[in-house]
This record gives structure tokens, sequence and C-alpha cells, in this order.
């Protein structure tokens, strides 16, 4: 066979199996956005449209890879949970996270002139990605737990540097303004100086996102006594909830069930 | 600290960092090419139009990434070389992997409708990648002389195939002609049969794509004395060479240079 | 710096830290021992030497390692289990093998000449290990069950294989004999033939051994109305229990507590 | 089977295999040999019966396995290198590095009667190890520069404080005396202070000791014409050479030949 002398070169490929029986989480994060937000005029602190395209992204993945359970998103960030049901499978690294990572920047560049129909993308916009494993249920609601107690730190402090910023200040005097400042101080200035009620912003800035399979009832044909057919499905949602407590996961046990 | 007690979720992130000191290939695969060039009717079995946007994702990934000095492409695939000159730098297996892929895909899809000006984009193309390591820089040109046989090998069975599937045979009748066939005889039966002399088909098909950095020389600005100044710069380049053979290297030492 | 120029050697020694919050298993196994039982003479089909040199080694380990739960030994393997308690502490995989499997030989040599004190060791015995990890208490148990499994299933073999042999027959027909017979047709060759009943056979050889902390009470000195004083600790122990069933580690629960 | 409903849990037993076509290093380091010299009260600053059963281990280890083809060794410490000479060989980590821990283990243990005859072994010696692998020869040669570099740096330093401890300081105080001190400035203060020349001490001290194979010649039987036969083998050997400078390698060339 005229290529056998080469392919030993195959066997510089090494295993790159993950280990058995954790859940996944691939992380999904914009590159260089700081410049990509600017060039393309994101609003600050939060552009909904920008968000609102991260989410269309999230929800083709989930519908995309029925292996991911759940989705949760911040600004230019997306963490996707997946539990490995199956002991024997053979999930490859490399492979789990180099087709989420094309796939979603696949559907972020089509899906672009859907939530911009006005600006045009002036260069091609890329993400990094990460796989980690987590052997307990426990840890990852504690890593969603991290994800949305940060979103609520930096969305409350963006959102004061932003007013402080659009009513006159210098982004240094807007820095040295809140250096220091606890949460509770944060909101008093916000309603204070600028009316706000930091607690009725839109909860997807608040909040984040999640995108999960939400059991739904829909009315089929009807049956042989012309009584509409019930039927249940999932599908997927997107929404704004706290995921630090555990109503969300209580309300809906099967995403996190381990079998 | 209100984010502390979730912490330490951060430490099931391990290092992934690559061995210093190796040549470095970035392996880029179009997932599910065969559905994806079926529904948007790529010419068989070569489609000069596909061709050429992936020459143009590679075009853009060489200015993008200065480490990368070579890349291969041949059908949905691809090959980047780069070699990891600091011995100190800290290189992340997934970090490499994700911007590259994910950079490599946006690029393929906003470059779509340069190629395909009357075809729609029917749902987002994805791509999946493998960073490996070689240690020598002669195991990097096996690797290189192993994707272009196989690309020779490829070509020539395909083109065949689908010669024989144009005059009507069926797809089963063309695999049972052509089962067992050595190269001189595809090479009579093209020529015997369609009057096609295989060898000079366009070096794209039958040799691949190679992208490297050529030296190119550019007038500039006249000097004090009226004369041209002569400029000698690097510039990124398409090719279809014999990359088997070591001609090719022995013209552009410095791509396979080792510091 | 005399020695700065050749440091950045170091730069090649990659993190091998293992995923935190998992269960240990450290399997340590002879290497060649087919061989160096024969060469040492060792009985057939158990030696009760070999077999308590092993557990006297294991011992050794759960002294100096406190970190290691439990212990499983048969034949020349041994299985030593640990919880990666702290979510913060960083474990390297090869420092934690090389330590142990270290440490074990070099009991097992010292150890040697008190239960072997007519035979001179020959040559250097020498183990190979593995670490693995497990993410969850369940699939421990299932691994230390797979082993007790696969004892039961060598030593009824064996007590067949070698009671036939030391009857006469060729290793060769003793195979034949026993070929395709199930576990009660092993019994009833074992009885009727030899007279032996399988299940009076020392636990030793048919369970294997366990190594755990037992919670022990001890009587010290009398306090001051003349009582002696009852002090509980926990004495690392010797035992062949079944550990399939949940018996066991329902009566000690403090040793798969995973905190 | 009966064991068959436990059998998945081999697999999380992940590949660990070595990326080919790289030389290796197994490092092997005393643990705690600070406590384990004192104990066993070692001359300082070097005891010649602790190296030489280093080097008997070393020596053990380049008969037993014939793919190292060098060590080098400095106080508790012993630098194994190999070559992976095959590229299809599949080279699992955890296997080379515990079964040559192991024997390394076996042998110091089972020989220190012979070098230490009046001294009883107090408790079991252990050592931890790592495996790493470097891609070129020239890296390799390095790492070995760099920790013969190492070794005269420590010994220098190390003759000097115990001299000076010797003659009736304390630790602290000669610590005092040799702090922020060159080279020459060490040299000077034993020639004046003790009378010692440094570069005449023995070279196990001063080069610290490598392993390997030398060619020798040996006299057979006579052949026909009644004339000895000569033969030439290769014989592992225990020597104390300057190996930062290329004399050593340039003598021994097939040491580091690559094929």
């Amino acid at each position: 066979m005229a290529n056998s002398k080469y392919e030993y070169v195959k066997n510089f490929e090494l295993d790159d199996r993950l280990p058995p029986s954790n859940w996944l989480v691939v992380r999904i994060d914009g590159c260089s956005f700081h410049r990509f937000s600017a060039i393309h005029e994101f609003e600050k602190p939060n552009d909904e449209h920008a968000l609102n395209l991260m989410n269309a992204c999230a929800l083709a993945m989930l519908e995309q890879f029925p292996d991911i359970v759940f989705a949760y998103g911040v600004s230019d960030e997306y963490r996707f949970e997946s539990h490995m049901l199956s002991l024997m499978s053979l999930l490859h690294c490399s492979k789990i996270l180099s087709i989420t990572v094309s796939f979603f920047t696949s559907v972020y560049v089509m899906k672009w002139k859907d939530f911009f129909p006005q600006k045009e993308l002036m260069y091609p916009p890329s993400f990094d990605g990460r796989v980690v494993c987590y052997p307990k249920v426990k840890i990852i609601l504690d890593y969603l737990a991290w994800r949305q107690v940060d979103c609520h730190i930096n969305n409350q402090y963006n959102t004061c540097f932003w007013m402080l910023v659009k009513s006159g200040k210098t982004e240094h005097e807007a820095q040295h303004v809140l250096k220091g400042t606890q949460k509770q101080e944060k909101n008093d200035l916000l309603f204070e100086k600028f009316g706000i009620n930091y607690n009725t912003l839109p909860a997807i800035f608040r909040k984040g996102s999640c995108v999960y399979r939400e059991m739904v009832e829909e009315i089929g044909k009807l049956d042989k006594n012309g009584c509409p057919v019930k039927r249940t499905r999932r599908k997927v949602t997107v929404g704004h909830f706290d995921i630090i407590k555990t109503d969300f996961w209580r309300e809906h046990p099967y995403i996190i069930e381990e079998n």
C-alpha cells in the first residue's frame, strides 16, 4: 500500500477520552469581545440584541446536541452542561470541544443579520472553549451558582459605571466613585442619582439566561370520542431564573437526574 | 467576598499545556460534509467553489495566526502546522484548538456568499478539530506526505467513479468496475473511455492546496537618487505543489526552520 | 546564575494533577510473579506465607498513608482506596503512584525474611501500579465487588486444577477436565473426588483480604475513682469478609463516608 | 458471566500512552532522605557507601531494562534516559514509572547489607519518580548538564559547610560565612582554612556518577590457528565524567544515536 510508509504518523494522536460518569461543562467565551462589541457599537452596559443572539445560539445548541441538558449564559459567555449518562461511551475531549465551539460560532455568524439587520458583521467573530469534568451534581450546581453570583456582581457594577459615564463623568472618575462600594451602596447610588430601582431592571441583565427543556402540553388531534388528545413534550426554552436557590431545580428535577 | 464559597469549582479545570519544542498540527475536518455537500449540490468529484472557499479560510488563518507556518488542504479537511518556537511559552491545548476551529468556521460562514452567490447556506456548517504534537521536523514532512498521497489516491478513484456514473453506470456498477484496479489501470480507463489525461487535470484536484508565506519583492517609493526601492516581504499565498519530494522544501527552507 | 541557561528543561515536566473530589484507587500488581512464585517455590494454589507477606505490606501502607481508607488484596495484587477529601488539594498522579509503589516494594523486601525465614530472596521483586479515579462511591464498591468475584472464580478454578495435578493428572489433562464446568460442578468435583468442602476452605483463599481501620476499645489507666478509662481508637486490621453484599459497609460506614 | 455486571469499572482506566519518538527521562529521588540519612548516620557532606549503593541500583537498572541508555546520579537522586526507538511502540506512562521505581527500590533494600554490613536498615526507604518526555537529543544533553552544574554548586557549598561545622562553627554560623560567596571564594576558603584543593576531591563527589554501556574487548577462546579471538561487547559501567562538555558524547556517540 502506497501510503503505508507514512501511516506511522497517525500514532502521534494520543487518546484524549474523558473520565466516564462525570458531568461535563463546555464553556464558550467570546474572543476579544471587548473590541468586537466596541466596533459593532453594542449598547452599554447590556445590549439586548447581542444577548438575544447569544441565546439563539444556545437554543440551537440544545436542539443540535440532545446530551446537553442545561445552558447558562451571561454577556459573551455560555456554559453548557451535559451528563455522561452511558458508562461505556467513549467521549473524546477534542471532539466534544471542537464540534460544540464550531457549531456555536457557525450559528452566531448565520443569525447575526436576524438580530442586527442594520449592522454589517465587520470581521469574523470567534470563541474559545474548554471542557471541564465535574464528578458530582452538587458541584455542577455550585458551578452554576458561581456564574450567577458573578453575573450579579458584574452587572450591578457595570450599570452604575455606565450611568455615571453617560451622566458626564470620565471612565476614570466613574471607577473612582465605585471603588470599594458595597452592594447596597451601589443600589442606593442608582436610585438616588438616577432614579433606577436595580431590582426592576430586566431579569435577562440581572440573572443571565437559562436554556433548558421545559415540559409543555400540546393539544393534538381529536380522539375517536371527539376529544382533543393532550400530549406532553420537552421544548427547548429560554428563561431568566434564580439558579442559586433550589426552587428552579426542585421544579425541574429531570434536568439534573443522574440516570 | 460573596463569590468565594463557590470558587472551588475553578479547581476542576486541569492544566492541558502541550509539551514544549514540538511541531503542532491543528487538523480541521468538516462535520458530516457528505450530507452538507449533497444538500448544497457540490459538483462531483471536485467542486472548485467549495475548494476555493476552504482555501480562503486557510489564507485568513495564516493572516490571523502568525505562528502557523504552513497549511495543507484537501476536500473538506485542512491541516495547519505551527512550530512552538519559544521553549518557555505555555500553550494550552483547548485554547489553541477552540480558537482556530472557531475562527475557521466563522470565516467559512462569512465568506460563503462570495463563493456561492447563488446558493443560500441551508444550515450552520461545523468542523471538528484536533491538535497533535510531532517532536521532529522529519515527521511533520512525513505527515504532509501522508495527506498528499491520500489526496492522490482518493482523487484518482473519485474521478474514475464519477465519470463512470455520469456515463450511465449505477454507483454500485462503478464500484465494481474499480474494485482492485491499480493506479495505471485507472489512468488507462480515464484515457481510453473518456479521453481524459489524468495528469493534465487541475493541480488543485490532484495535489491539494498549500498555504504558506512566499517571499515577494515589491517596488516601493523612489529613493533620493530617483531609483525605486525594492523591498522583500512575506505574503500569504496559495499554491498546488508536490510536497512529497524535497524540492518545495529546499526552495522554502524558512518554513520548516526550527529557530 | 550558572545554571539558568539550562533551567528551561524543567518546563517539559507537565502538570499531572488528578481531578479533585474523586475516589482514587492505587492498584499494585506483582511483575512477572508467575516466575517469581515458581523460583521461590510458593505453594499451590495458595501460599499462606506469601499472602501474609502481602497483607503485612498493605497494613504498613495504611499506617504510612492516612488517606488510604481501605485495601483489598488477592494473590499478588492489592488495591488501595483513598478519597480525595479536600477539594483544594493538588494531587499529582506520578507522585501518588511512585511513592505508594515504592513504599510497598520496600516493605515487601524488608519483611521477606519474617515470612520466609528459610528461603533466601533470589532476585529483586518488583510491582507495577496504576492510579485510577472513580467519581462516585457506588462505583468504588462495584470495583471492589468485581475484584472479589474474580478472586472467587480464580480460586475455585485453581483449587480444582492443583488438586487434579497433585492427584497425578498432567496440567494439560487438568485443564481439559475443567473446561466449561460451572461453579456447582467444580464444588462437586472437589467434594466427590477429594473430600473437600469448598466452603470450609480458609476465608483468606476464598474471599481475599481486607485491610481497614477498625474501631477498637482500649482499657487505659485508672481514673481518679479507680475505674479503668475506656478509649476508642481506630486500629489497622486485616480481615476476610464478603464485600459484595452490603453488610460490611453498613457496619463500617465511616470507611466510605464522603466528608 | 458472573463478573460482567461489574466490568464497566475497567472503563475508568484512561489511556496514558506517552507521545512516540521522544527521549524519556525517568527521575527517581529519595523520599525524605534528609531524615533517612540522619537516622542511618550517613557521612557528611558525602557518604561513599550510600553513593555506591545508589550506583549499584542504577547499574542493576541498566542490566534489567535494555532501553535505558544512560543514567546520571547525584546524592539521593538518579536520572535514567531512554529513547523510544520504535515509533509504533505504545508506552504507558504509569507502567514505565511504576516498574522502574519499584525495581530501583527493591534493589536498594536488597543490596543495603552489601554496602552497610554494620548498619541495620531501620525502616523501609522509598523513592518518588516522574517520567518526562524530551523531543530532541540536544535538550536531553542540556538536561544532563543542568543536573551536573547543580551537582557542582551543591557539592562545593556542602563541602565548605561541613568543613566549617566540623571545625567548630554552628550550622547557623557556617551558613552566614558562606552567604553570597562565589565559586572562587569557596575554593579559596577550602584551601586556606583547611588545606583542601577542591579539584583533587574524588570525582564521584564533584561530578556525580554516569552509568552507561562501554565497549569492551574480550579475549575469548583460541581460533583454529591458535590465536585468541577478540570479541567486542557492551558492558554496563560506572564512571565520573564531565558530561557538560561534548568530549564524553563524542567518544560514545552510540549512546545518543537516534536510530
